[in-house]
């Protein structure tokens, strides 16, 4: 079933109103990989690719790499995955499994079972990985379970081709307390351990012994970092004790609390600004406690302390729970790997526009563990200006332009994203902004450029650039062979001939915030821009989040999932 | 619904070909109960049943407890379920979810909303009994969670009657390693971890760095215990195995092998013959490595070490996984109640026809945990042959025994079966068996008697049982007021007056043993006695099993499940 996803998109391509719409921002590869640069190598196993095929190795198995091994389909490669967990996990959906709206079973599918549908040639073994050599081309891995001597195997692999797409950890920011007292949202096991310790708490609120105040304290839920997933959460959480437990726990519906902190000023900045508001609305009217500006500076097993920016203020209130989704750290594998390579200075992995890491020749990243480097249209002015001035005559004549024109607009997207604010239908225009019919020489040109890089950006890290992302590689993948003899990029500026592949290039398509009770605010990105909040929104939010599932099977499931809802409420048993 | 287990029931009834069927033996409570008689109590809270209302304390959330508050109905009673478990768990088909063929989710029920579907005063909390005061009528509990201080809530609970369902642990006879080494299949939870252990071997063993010799050890499952629960898993292990796992791991199946340990001549012992033979020749025929006579010694993390009961020779092999069911032991909070009411040398509860706890007076008990002692024949033959020789003539006529006749088949269950057997209409017929016309003296009555007791059986742990005697006492309960007025069991031999109730029969319905490959083989009781092996009784098995389900949303939870498994396979998502 390869062809799922290739299919899914092309209806959104098509029906660009039903676009494709990815709230949450994981795409990691779960646990944290525990690398000590002292570890002695032991395996003894390395296994090259046989005959003329090429061998990939995928590390991960989040959007990006699993997208990527879907949409390869070039028979002469050979790949193999390495990630701690055997299966895709539909990361959206987890703040849902955090209270059994939907179960952890259906937002999964193993990672051999997709391959399966392919027909590459693959192998998966479950292990991290913890050291990348790229100059040897091994990656060198270690088993995630403990052999019956408590030994973990450990082996290296070697690759022709490396894709990392291992995601991140979740950001503590160092806060004091963090690692040990709260619950991270990442992982399906995570989703599991805070849907048991919702009901823990219920339960021990029960408890005869207990007195109303400690209640108060155990059924006080904090959610920290109001990003699309700990706002998902709240929404699911209010629901879960509105609809479900209050009925069960009757008496104790009036001791419950959900607070939801935020450090900036508002909870989903990365939305449009109408969502924020329709979001930040809707918690006060729900009676969540929203409080921006509050940053969280320490927290004990009794209470979480926070700090109002604004004043300075410190607080340290009780809690029963605290839900920690604030953002995404580096794995320590890979920042040792970026010491390596003179990335030291990054916070992760930066690669060329066709997402090879920059610094070394057979690796590429995409996901969240990885970031498009970018190049200045300044850094290669006087490269493009020669290239245009064929003559070498010093200035330029509109008609200079006609050949480098689509290259730069191609290989610089910040150019397109230029015409396009300001309006302007091509990028002779831009230049003749200046005055018409004049020649330019290279002062003038970069004039007419200069405010071109301000608009530079990094890509979110979300699940929708992620597979945009692997999709694209593996499509570079598919076509090597003929690229390399028909190559189809832009013209390179600083040498001659053309570049193999055009460029990545993000396409967005919008973003989903669910908010609870049926209310969920969406953004689209085409045909128009516009915001929609409210039942309509969470029914398309149902029935694309359906059709984005990664087999018929976790279709079925996540379906019938919420089929179960609406007829018998979400099950409170606590295991 | 507290109307289904009834409705069930009463299907059973009018259709005695469907009849109730139960395999598995478990009624436990989950967890053990860690009691220390050191520890001092510090719980502060004690309510004792309002106004009129008598307060009926239930400990476990087993097949007993729980059929127990489903069937009680009189307003009179307030009910207080302890347990550290808050669900109730359809044990019979937890082999199936440690593979995966039905959920864990699909087959658990929180206490609390069967509570709600009854009009009872109820209150449930999360916690561990460790102590029963029968002379304060307290029972002592322990939170199963800790707080934020690292301490376990405790308290105490006043009853006016206290029902004890809590079930065993699993028993390793004292066996080195088994603690700590294998797996167990009581609990819901113990499913779940065989499920991941059985993926974990799977992936071990796919590492590159692991030996074809080594990967032998990783695939080898050991079950131990040839019981319903041990065959069941063997049988569903080895479906997921050939069916789902062969296709994924193609490389992996000549390394499988499945083991089958028991102690005891033949597995399935408890069953009819023909379906032990049934069952032994489906499992040679499968390749699964059934090894009778062979008792295990000791598991160390490598090998399992059995010794062959006929030859005494010792064995060591290694293994991947251990599943170990081989039969119940008594909790420690339990066996330290029996010594205070003089039960030191039971191995469970001892409790009379009427389900109450010997040597107490407000304490019932039923399930795992405790055992009908029946009363002798031998032991009341004086007082009977006094009742009946109402003239004192010290001898017998046939008409003297008209009135007592009923009475004592009521009251001593062998006396029917020994008749059964026998082949004998009535009573009469027994006593005349020595001559007819004759009057008989006490010694020819002992004499006619003699063999009766022979036939006295313990009730098997089973979960049947379990719900039938909670049924019973429910039933009990239910027309306490009633039955003081007119009292319905059979006469007292040893005092004046009637038994308030009629004691508790159980009725055996049949056994399923589900061998895995759609194979079932199926024992009836009623309305004949007779087996039935195959397909057709696979189908009877999932329609029963199907409607014994606990609450409409595991009903459609279960059967959708066996849908998806039909349609999609097992998931194999090591999580």
């Amino acid at each position: 079933m390869s062809s799922f996803y290739r299919r899914a998109t092309s209806v959104f391509t098509k029906h660009p109103a039903l676009t494709k719409i990815l709230v949450v921002a994981t795409v990691s590869g779960g646990g944290a990989a525990a690398y000590s640069g002292s570890i002695p190598f032991n395996g003894a196993y390395a296994d090259a690719g046989c005959g003329d095929k090429k061998k990939v190795v995928v590390l991960g198995t989040g959007w990006g790499s699993t997208t990527f091994v879907k949409n390869l389909k070039n028979p002469k490669y050979e790949v193999e995955v390495v990630s701690p967990r055997n299966y895709f996990a539909f990361t959206p959906l987890l703040p849902s499994v955090t209270v059994g709206t939907v179960e952890a079973r259906s937002v999964v599918e193993p990672i051999r079972s997709i391959a399966a549908k392919t027909s590459l040639d693959f192998n998966y073994r479950e292990a991290e990985c913890f050291k990348i050599d790229h100059e040897n081309k091994k990656v060198y891995c270690k088993s995630t379970q403990e052999s019956k001597s408590g030994k973990k195997e450990e082996f290296a692999v070697d690759y022709d081709y490396l894709v990392v797409g291992v995601g991140g950890l979740s950001n503590t920011f160092g806060t004091p307390g963090v690692e040990e007292n709260t619950f991270f949202l990442k992982e399906v096991e995570d989703a599991q351990k805070i849907r048991r310790s919702v009901i823990d708490c219920f339960e021990r609120a029960s408890l005869p012994s207990v007195s109303d105040k400690e209640r108060e304290k155990i059924l006080h839920f904090v959610v920290v970092g109001g990003g699309p997933t700990g706002v998902e959460f709240a929404g699911e959480l209010h629901d879960f004790v509105l609809e479900d437990l209050a009925k069960l726990y009757p008496t104790l519906k009036q001791f419950v609390k959900i607070s939801l902190l935020e450090a900036t000023g508002h909870i989903l900045t990365m939305f449009d600004k109408r969502i924020t508001e329709a979001a930040e609305d809707k918690f006060v009217r729900d009676g969540i406690d929203l409080k921006t500006g509050s940053m969280v500076v320490k927290v004990t097993d009794k209470e979480i302390t926070t700090k109002v920016r604004a004043t300075g203020e410190t607080e340290s209130i009780p809690y029963g729970m605290v839900v920690w989704s604030t953002g995404i750290g580096t794995r320590p594998f890979i920042k040792d790997f970026m010491k390596q390579i003179g990335q030291a200075d990054r916070r992760v992995l930066g690669t060329d526009e066709w997402l090879r890491v920059e610094g070394t020749q057979s690796i590429y990243a995409l996901g969240d563990c990885a970031t498009i480097v970018q190049r200045k249209v300044m850094d290669d002015i006087g490269a493009i200006f020669d290239k245009a001035d064929k003559n070498k005559s010093g200035t330029l004549k509109v008609d200079d332009f006609k050949e480098v024109v689509n290259d730069i607009i191609e290989r610089y997207p910040q150019v397109e994203l230029y015409l396009k604010n300001k309006k302007l239908k091509n990028f002779v225009q831009l230049l003749k902004s200046s005055q018409p019919g004049e020649e330019l020489d290279i002062e003038k040109f970069k004039a007419a450029l200069s405010e071109v890089d301000s608009l530079m950006k990094n890509l979110p890290a979300t699940a929708q650039v992620a597979a945009q992302e692997a999709e694209y590689l593996a499509n570079c993948f598919n076509r090597m062979e003929q690229c390399e003899k028909n190559p189809e990029g832009p013209q390179r500026f600083r040498e001659l001939g053309q570049h193999k592949f055009k460029p990545f290039r993000y396409k967005h398509l919008g973003q989903f915030a669910p908010l609870g009770g049926e209310q969920t605010a969406a953004q689209f990105a085409l045909p128009w821009d516009f915001v929609s909040i409210g039942r309509s929104s969470q029914w398309l939010w149902y029935s694309i989040y359906a059709s984005k599932q990664v087999s018929w099977r976790t279709r079925v499931l996540v379906v019938s999932d919420w089929g179960r809802r609406f007829i018998f409420g979400r099950d409170s048993s606590s295991i």
